[in-house]
């Protein structure tokens, strides 16, 4: 005597929870409706069709129909679109989008997992371009049959979000000309201004043209024109700039929407009808850190919630902490990886909360192993009580671990001082002795001890311009590879027999190459009396790239005689 | 008025504790003892250059005493062996062993970071070969200038350690012949035996000549002479069985030597005499686990417990939680990760504790991409508290990260629970949207909740002995190519159709290749009302990787009709 559950949705929650369900029992008659042709592909995929690491579009596809029903006895309806629910007497219209016809489908329970659509505001023009969104495998295998037999090859990407960017690598690397516009500052708002600057150079370095700060205001003939009046040549245009929840069945059922525009649920991922739950983009969930309800449009959650829900219909426990918010993305050479908080959104949020940050370089495994390269790594941590609020990291190698371990002591509620204590693996293929994360521990357990002051790279140009004295401890031979202008040039290896050229009355700011010297000066010269001096986090390595773009980009006289991403 | 603190040892520990010592004080004399000729090289990477992946025995020298004096004020001699502590004049006696002239050196408080030196046994006939061992750069450096210009190309490696099998490895990859000796059942003990078979097979794969439960009885000219009479030919012999503490300078002074034969400290590291430390592999230190005294030959736990020397020291407050032991390795194509217990450890140590296994394989990212890889994990965690006590994965793909995040859970004290809701950085060039170590997590909660029974691997071959039904729910294209003799296929896609050729009356095994599918057969089955279903946690493609290497080593007729190690 099982129940009969539908589904609506049928890719990442809608599968999960109906196989869920599944296993949770034998009785239930489960229902999955799809409005699309293809249940269960994976979305975070699609973009890698473009570039043909991923081969065919059917290559997408994880599961079909056939399958569901003979592996899990799971009924999935693609083409088959949930149109209206009739809470009252529990059922859904049906439109069978192949042959028009609708019907009736009672529940005893209903799940909603209809995802997020992607946002195509109202330009004028847009009959003059050929406009595509990335959804499904149908939107991607027609976005790519149009651009390869298209003559000319210049694709524009609107919009500098994860997908944004993955368009726009997958098409460059596909042989196509791209441009990628975003209308704030930067791409990827999971990293920090000082953070991305790394992945705006990877990108042009790259050969994609990047616009920031300019938005669409027309379409012309296969032309975007832009608010700076700039004209953007583009024989196919992808539509990116974020996506909406899908909440009309919801609303149309009188279901709760939520703060955020996104379907309301409680605890159990349940609706305001008890009969009814929700999951995935199509919800707003509870961020455990800013402590207010969000649109979280993760593959991750979505698959949790789907099993919280298949859980609960089938009466066991279950627990819902909150989210965090971890992700990753991998840009041409670099790799990126965030969990939890960052300075913007602190800002953006105006949260009330004290934090301070560590923004270290070190190599991601031992130094003199062919392929090991430097690591951008940032923490933030809540003053005074050390707990870890997130991370953000980016280089060539294994950024994800290090973001996967912050993530797991954030979830821990661990602090600067936990990390300081990890016990990771080590080998040298891997990483080093002492690893990014553990060094991020340390330095952060300085700063809450007050050991010493510090400031950000992004606060140099000021400096600069107020004539601050800036010294540079790499030795000769890197100072005059490149430095900052104005700086004086006292190496670690002098700095003892030439503390006589450094005033005590005044403060005085120190940068190496990745902050690991100019730290070691700063304690030697706080050692030895001087009050005033201040550490430049991110040191050269990262104040040349960060000024590099941003030169580039606004057209600024340097502060640096020479970049120098060594 | 600072002090004078005098470290004997100049590698990992000795050199880590003079640079924090610095940062600490700029008014301590500061003087480090090496009786190498190299301070601050990479112990862990010596291996590496036998293959020419670290192209000169240079490049592992991290620093030099210079260096150290320009950039530290730490004063490095080296080939300067301190010879005697005179605790009560609290004065060392230091031979230059460059002159061959003693002296004494006071002190106020002393470190000892003498590391462990390579165990070599007495063997009959050791005058008959050319014996090296692997501690330092000079070390390598003999035993690399000795191989370069033979003749002939076949070297013996004694010892299934890290540094045997990197050894090993890299002497294959230099082109050598390579044989490998291990005394046990199986090379690196971080892994069970069930899990190491990956690492065999590899080997193999890789034309290392691996030979296990022999032992060398003797030498004779440029050959290797094994208990089984077996005799290798070796141009050269790497002797790599183990390390023991450098205990000598500690003994002599009268300081207390612990259960293990390494040097006693208390919970600062300092031994029975309060001005004297003792940091590194020459140490004794608390497994927080076993709750017992062992000997950890790690490079992270050196570098931690220098710090925490020269905190202590200048009198700053420092922790120590124990150590759980992590560590990594790359053995050709296969990444290896380990962390906290395995199954053998609690064997050997005898340690009551309950305990459960999650023995899972999954692609390492998502399964369209073109690198995707399967990866072998297991988790042991407590019943009935859930607690995690450790883990093993091995791959071609990331481990290191999947063990770092069970790594810092352990530390937090985090169940089988917590793993399930750790929120994780996904993209699919990484990892999947529901990673491994969350799928452990489901798993370990659902044995925790008995919701399903398990047999491992390593007990199939008793079941097929017995006559035990065994069903394969793979596809019977699979079932095909290479099945368990005596199985019966029924795959997932049939089996609710075919229940009636399932006994209801005796215990039924299930596998299909990876777990996944037999897992979903499993409940399936239960939910029908069977209730003596049993799941075979490493399922195929663990079996006949099991299976194929004891079948090769000990001749046994296989219980497969074919391997796949697909």
């Amino acid at each position: 005597m099982g129940q009969k559950i539908l589904i609506v949705g049928g890719v990442a929650g809608g599968a999960s929870a109906a196989a869920r369900l599944r296993r949770n029992s034998e009785e239930d008659q489960i229902i999955m409706f799809e409005k699309g042709p293809h249940v269960s592909f994976s979305n975070c995929s699609l973009p890698y069709h473009l570039s043909g690491i991923i081969e065919t579009a059917e290559d997408l596809v994880l599961m079909n129909p056939e399958l569901f029903l003979r592996q899990y006895n799971i009924e999935a309806r693609v083409k088959n679109e949930v149109t209206e629910i009739d809470r009252k007497n529990k059922r859904v219209t049906v439109k069978n989008l192949e042959n028009g016809e609708e019907y009736k489908e009672s529940y005893d329970k209903l799940i909603l997992s209809p995802g997020a659509s992607p946002i195509v505001p109202k330009i004028p023009g847009v009959e003059n371009v050929k406009m595509f969104t990335i959804r499904n495998v149908v939107d991607i295998d027609m976005l790519n049959h149009f651009i390869k037999a298209l003559p000319e090859k210049n694709v524009a990407v609107i919009g500098g979000g994860f997908i944004g960017v993955e368009a726009a690598e997958n098409l460059k690397k596909g042989g196509y000309s791209v441009t990628l516009i975003e209308g704030t500052d930067q791409v990827l708002r999971p990293y920090d201004y000082d953070m991305v600057q790394i992945f705006h150079k990877d990108i042009m370095d790259h050969g994609v043209e990047l616009i920031l700060e300019d938005t669409v205001v027309q379409f012309e003939k296969d032309t975007v024109v832009l608010s700076s009046g700039r004209k953007i040549h583009a024989n196919a245009v992808v539509m990116a700039i974020g996506v909406t929840p899908e909440t009309g069945l919801a609303k149309g059922a009188g279901l709760e929407i939520g703060i955020t525009g996104a379907i309301k649920v409680d605890k159990n991922y349940r609706t305001n009808d008890s009969d009814i739950y929700a999951v995935g983009d199509a919800i707003e969930v509870y961020n455990a850190l800013t402590h207010t309800m969000t649109k979280l449009s993760l593959a991750g959650p979505a698959l949790k919630q789907a099993r919280s829900v298949a859980d609960h219909i089938n009466n066991k426990e279950t627990l819902n902490k909150g989210y965090i918010g971890s992700s990753s993305i991998k840009v041409f050479d670099y790799n990126g990886a965030s969990t939890g908080l960052n300075e913007s959104m602190i800002k953006v949020m105006k949260m009330n909360i004290n934090y301070e940050i560590v923004r270290i370089i070190l190599s991601d495994k031992v130094g003199i192993m062919p392929d090991a390269a430097p690591m951008h790594f940032k923490l933030l941590f809540e003053v005074p009580t050390g707990k870890i609020l997130g991370a953000q990291a980016i280089g060539r190698g294994d950024v994800t671990k290090r973001i996967d371990i912050i993530a797991t002591l954030i979830k821990s509620g661990g602090t600067v001082e936990d990390l300081k204590d990890l016990e990771l693996c080590y080998a040298p293929p891997f990483s080093t002795a002492k690893d990014i994360v553990n060094y991020a521990g340390y330095v952060g357990t300085n700063l809450l001890n007050g050991a010493f002051k510090q400031i950000n790279i992004d606060k140099v140009r000021g400096l600069v311009e107020d004539g601050t004295l800036i010294i540079d401890v790499r030795e000769t031979y890197e100072f005059a590879r490149g430095h900052i202008k104005g700086a004086i040039n006292i190496p670690l290896s002098e700095l003892r027999g030439r503390t006589d050229e450094i005033p005590k009355d005044r403060t005085v700011y120190l940068h190496c190459r990745t902050g690991q010297r100019s730290y070691n000066a700063t304690l030697a010269l706080q050692n030895l009396g001087f009050e005033n001096i201040v550490n430049i986090t991110g040191s050269f390595l990262g104040l040349s790239l960060f000024e590099y773009f941003n030169d580039v980009r606004l057209g600024r006289e340097s502060i640096v005689t020479d970049y120098n991403f060594r």
